[in-house]
């Protein structure tokens, strides 16, 4: 079932999983959520992945047909997994870690009554502890996903054409996107995350505000789907931001550029600058032992000391994070906020985008993914970060 | 908050899901899926919708910023919304129902102690029953999605040139759909659903199992997205079925028609027959208090007389239904499948998609979506239903 090349992989990744069940007194965990199930196998199938902490995993499959391989067993449903372990003298957990925040209410229940484990311990939040720290094999997907994200991005001028809205102008991104590979699929964290393909946001669109929990808002299409482009024609003097996922392998790299259609005012410039400014302070400071709060204080500290403050992060409603982690899923751990009580770590991949709206023109600013490196930070994601003229 | 438009749909929302709460023998229900926040509100906010069975709704909104109306109330955390009702005179309710098929385990705990009813009922479970019957206002959406759907449907041949994959022709598709207006969004229930835009299927592909549920799987672009278009060359004798989404509004239609890349063999066009065959006999059969069950087996039974049972509705991996409710999901109730105990209703739309896998060649079969009337069905998804020669 698993290929050879993800072996290695894979074994790093279940070692240091047994290693977070230890100190969270676990003595197993059952995961089935799409991406914790990819995370640990390489495949999402419909099933479970049950890892002792002394021991070694197994591979409880209800759906595709044909998978085959050592501890892969098929079940009907999670009721049977308990005598099919039992029968090759796996003893049942007394300590179960499910995930509390990814399942149902009703899934939970049925595996806590079908385990009946004395203690149930929370396997979302050891699952997204453990994936901040990336494995060298989920920074080269990264690596990847990222030299395809900056492909599609040199092509974003060719999307342009004069009298566009900022829906057709996503449309052709969206397609370039595609056909440099893009698989489509957007995956993020928790509810409250519905977004397509990435966002554009243009005009006076980049204030609205948006019931999710992303950087900016925008109106979107429609009350439906609430976020980013609107039809907002791409005037002269319009800033445009181009925030489209990096989704070219499982692993998402997180880029923001900026673009103007003819010249925009000079505060939308100005404040692109103490964006990147803030960028560059933050990859002079920031290496292992930093902590995340300190970045989010760094930014909205320069925001603030250039009369900035009010447009920083958005304007009528404003987001209390700088940058969030970046893996399988766009808003992963650690979060760049205030409130964060996380410090830096190396192999760490985290996205940061000080961003300003300017309000009637647009939103000005930058979006990089890093990695965290023994010293230091290694930018992920090289494009131009100049504001760019679309003509 | 509410547009005016919307203003009578929303009542008679209301109104059906306090006849089921009584039913249900609930005093309340809150609800904050996006699906269901959409359905009772017209809006997706992050937040909750809280409906007493005797009383008027409470819209208690997180974000976004700026909404506004009556009985609108913004709120901070979850256990802010008991003081805020209690000040306006509305009772605790001792039966309370939540969406314990749609909240995580942590989210409905969490909720509980915030009210600590005495007892907790299944909102998914109402909302899901009570979305199966649609309000004319949804039918109305429903048949605008149609008709996009459609013209979509029309300019699929143009989207072909020889030598693509099946991958570069859904991309064509794709930007098809967008510019003609689809969300991009296509919002399906529970796990294990994980689809982007839609699923085109040629050749061997067709036969891949997928550990979804849907009717038929493919391999997908890779193990992190195990659906549909594989790079699949669609080469004279392929079958091309295409299978993509009606996410015109936030009510999505399902329909599928088959392409040919030159000439098929003839038992692809015999079975696509049977496909269109097993159509018209549903069609003629069903109305109000026929059984879901019965017409899977009408399928199956045609299907089986015709010696085609192996390669119905899969051959590797047969799916054990024929069809579905649609509406803001592609996955809603009733379906067609033998276990249902369910009975068309008026104002029920579902997806009818009796399909047959030919090895080596494709997929063949039809797909379209009826409304069910006082009499009988009307089909909503109007397209030429033969198999079309691509060149």
């Amino acid at each position: 079932m698993i290929p050879n090349e993800l072996k290695n992989d894979l074994r790093l990744k279940w070692s240091r999983m047994k290693d977070c069940m230890a100190k969270a007194n676990m003595d197993a965990c059952l995961l089935s959520s799409e991406v914790n199930l990819y995370y640990m196998t390489g495949l999402i199938y419909s099933g479970y992945f049950y890892l002792p902490v002394n021991g070694e995993p197994w591979f409880l499959v209800k759906r595709p047909n044909g998978l085959s391989g050592e501890r892969v067993e098929y079940i009907r449903k999670p009721e049977d997994i308990p005598s099919l372990l039992m029968e090759r003298g796996i003893r049942m957990p007394k300590r179960l870690a499910l995930e509390a925040d990814e399942l149902t209410y009703n899934e939970y229940e049925r595996l806590r009554k079908v385990f009946q484990p004395e203690e149930c311990g929370n396997a979302t939040t050891l699952t997204r502890t453990l994936r901040r720290i990336k494995t060298p094999w989920e920074i080269g997907q990264l690596r990847l996903s990222a030299r395809k994200h900056e492909l599609t991005y040199k092509e974003i001028p060719e999307c342009f054409r004069p009298g566009m809205t900022d829906l057709e102008f996503q449309y052709e991104i969206e397609r370039r996107m595609r056909q440099n590979g893009s698989i489509g699929l957007f995956r993020a964290f928790g509810p409250n995350m519905d977004i397509f393909m990435g966002s554009v946001l243009a005009g006076e669109n980049a204030e609205t505000p948006s019931p999710f929990d992303f950087a900016l808002g925008g109106a979107g299409m429609g009350p439906s789907c609430p976020l980013g482009a609107n039809g907002t024609p791409l005037t002269e003097g319009t800033a445009v931001m181009v925030d489209m996922a990096g989704n070219y392998t499982a692993y998402i790299t997180d880029m923001t550029r900026v673009f103007s259609v003819g010249k925009l005012p000079e505060e939308a410039y100005r404040a692109h600058q103490v964006a990147l400014d803030i960028t560059c302070e933050i990859e002079r400071v920031a290496r292992p032992g930093t902590a995340c709060s300190e970045l989010y204080h760094i930014a909205a500290g320069i925001a603030k000391k250039e009369g900035l403050e009010a447009n920083f992060m958005g304007t009528k409603q404003q987001a209390k994070f700088v940058g969030h982690g970046i893996g399988l899923q766009i808003n992963e751990l650690p979060v760049l906020t205030p409130r964060s009580k996380e410090e830096l770590l190396p192999d760490m991949v985290f996205a940061l985008e000080p961003k300003f709206v300017i309000p009637g023109v647009g939103a000005v600013g930058i979006e990089n993914s890093f990695l965290v490196t023994k010293s230091g930070l290694e930018k992920l994601t090289l494009a131009e970060e100049e504001i760019l003229p679309l003509r």
